[in-house]
């Protein structure tokens, strides 16, 4: 890392710090970016000096986001009385990528991990249990179909029970568009019990 | 994109522009990015303006530096009477990695390629020329064995011979634990051509 000079090494050793990013993949991208236009390489700097700084957890959601309330929170139209309850931010975008959901989120940061020693007070649960305080027809439980997603759904779903709110839990089954043949046996079995009449 | 913050829709934009990184990919290194500690998100941020800002060439060879003068060029230990040239600033540091070569460098910024419209005038030929006209005892041509790399040695070497410094060119052949094998023909040939006496 001695052959450049110390501002390129600087370079190369920060974006090798990325995940997925190797010594030669940062190589390749240093030199893009000492090749890049100016202005260019300036945005993608105040773009990642600006998103680290600035972004922060929705104080109603916990969705990353750039103000005291997340968009969706923000948005009258949506349907505030139904919570969907995801792992992270992403599995909200994906969601959100749909456009047919108009209920509201609450995002955990995390899935109930006995082997990771992650336990319900390390996740955004007693923030969503708060938040049922006030009127909520439904809670929509979208962890992922894993281990960790599993084992969180079901420890929400004996802690909101007794509320009387209504808890449910998104299908797993086979994808749309899926080749049985292909598909793990566990969700051939989950799709044959959550089968529903035509 | 819409379904994330505005800074964090900016980040993921900025960095899907990177060589390589697609939309998905810039997603996973956004949200890794989000949750880094500041002070590493503001050195990452930092170096990728701090080099873009003052990363330039060196006055003599080239090569993407600092300084006025890269550290080779300043070094009075390095043989400053033999120039190895090289296309680009990565081939530089491929040969500095050995450790043996202790002439200096001449980096063209590319090669002659007819096909992409890349002429002799568009990469740094006429300032190794000007170099030449100080006391140099040799030229070693390390473009690479492509055809763009290939046409640019002959171009050097028959830009250079009138001036009676001594021109060579890296050897061509099987490398180091290749198998014959999975060695291409023109490969072969070329070490047969180049054989030497034992």
């Amino acid at each position: 890392m001695d052959y450049y000079s110390k501002q390129i090494n600087q370079l190369v050793e920060s974006l090798s710090m990325l995940p997925g990013i190797g010594a030669k993949t940062a190589q390749r991208l240093a030199f893009h970016i000492l090749s890049m236009p100016k202005e260019d390489a300036r945005r993608l700097s105040d773009s990642i000096r600006d998103a680290r700084e600035n972004v922060r957890y929705c104080e109603q959601c916990f969705t990353l986001t750039d103000d005291v309330l997340c968009p969706i929170c923000k948005d009258a139209k949506r349907n505030h009385k139904v919570i969907m309850v995801v792992e992270n931010t992403r599995d909200l975008a994906a969601y959100e990528k749909t456009g047919k959901y108009d209920g509201v989120y609450h995002v955990l940061h995390g899935a109930i991990s006995p082997m990771l020693g992650i336990g319900p007070g390390d996740i955004r649960l007693k923030e969503l249990m708060q938040r049922l305080q006030k009127d909520v027809d439904e809670v929509i439980i979208a962890t992922n179909s894993s281990l960790e997603g599993e084992t969180t759904a079901m420890y929400m779903s004996k802690l909101i029970k007794p509320t009387g709110i209504k808890v449910t839990r998104i299908a797993s089954g086979v994808p749309v568009g899926g080749d049985l043949e292909y598909i793990d046996e566990v969700t051939l079995l989950r799709a044959l019990e959550g089968r529903t009449e035509l």
